[in-house]
């Protein structure tokens, strides 16, 4: 996706160790024109895909969520990322490792909003290692729900996690793959299907 | 705003406690569809106030802030609860406590998203104590940021965070104003204006 691109080489900024910060538009400021683009891609990817519930993590996921639930006319559903006192415990549970955070959490979501009748698009900033969203799967699998795709803004190609989800037998759609990223700034992006 | 008030008596659960469950609809799964009324009631509120940002605080209240910034054509920004390891140094943040986990936290903000030239609009879910207001009204002044409005889908009018907000001299729009429950499940209201 053109748009996204190159927004990320115009304000997205590298540091040492491979870390994007797209905190201007993407995940702490959010381009809400930006993602009502973002969500209408992911529309037009898996429009006759009958979706009928949008699935994120909470925070970042959630404004890209609702981009796409809008398009979709389905409800928005974010896990959380730790026990909540206020939840209940009719919940179902996912382990995931951070690499950023260094550390397990659990994501959680109640059993009352996810089921064997749904038909899941699974999206997200960032796909790295894709713990993140293998938690995600893994909560769709346990709810015996169904994963039509899961779409993400930035996808860091030469880190494992998309090559595992595709070889899993996932629909994975990223709107932007960065093949290589250089310490001086430079970002080399692997062609994509504009959508 | 009438359109709330029935969904939190059609598909709100309350617990004993004073704890009013909305996770169906507000803040755990999305129905975006009352989500953009919801945003379109505080731009209404809000329109001619020169709202340059909509903030909020991770996670509940990023869906809100979305439908919201959407309305006004400008950015959201979402304050984060703990220290991220990818944020940088260059925050403000405020000390927030939670009475729901019990425990203190900070909210931080980049410093590169937030300054006096801003006019700010401050959304969440729910109004009870208050504190998350609080800090969040604490980082617009350390920024030198006015604060033209809290917008407010849920509030607890039996907790004291709106009166001391309202006399501090912010403008509070609460959408639904809870004056009481009953741990059989009844809820007043308190009028509130039609957006």
């Amino acid at each position: 996706m053109k748009l996204l691109e190159e927004r990320i080489r115009t304000d997205g900024r590298i540091y040492p160790g491979n870390i994007l910060k797209v905190d201007g538009f993407l995940n702490h400021q959010i381009d809400v024109t930006l993602m009502d683009r973002i969500g209408e891609a992911f529309y037009k990817k898996y429009k006759d895909c009958g979706i009928t519930k949008v699935l994120t993590i909470e925070a970042s996921g959630i404004a890209i969520a609702y981009a796409a639930a809008r398009c979709f006319g389905v409800p928005l559903l974010f896990a959380k990322k730790s026990q909540s006192l206020n939840l209940g415990n009719d919940l179902y549970v996912a382990k995931v490792h951070s690499f950023t955070y260094k550390k397990d959490y659990q994501v959680i979501l109640s059993k009352r909003y996810l089921s064997s009748e749904d038909r899941v698009l699974i999206v997200d900033d960032f796909l790295a290692t894709g713990n993140a969203m293998l938690g995600l799967t893994d909560l769709c699998k346990t709810a015996g729900a169904s994963v039509a795709g899961i779409g993400i803004c930035i996808e860091k190609a030469f880190q494992s996690g998309g090559k595992e989800l595709r070889d899993m037998g996932f629909s994975v759609t990223s709107l932007a793959m960065i093949d290589h990223m250089t310490d001086d700034g430079d970002i080399v992006f692997r062609p994509t299907e504009e959508p």
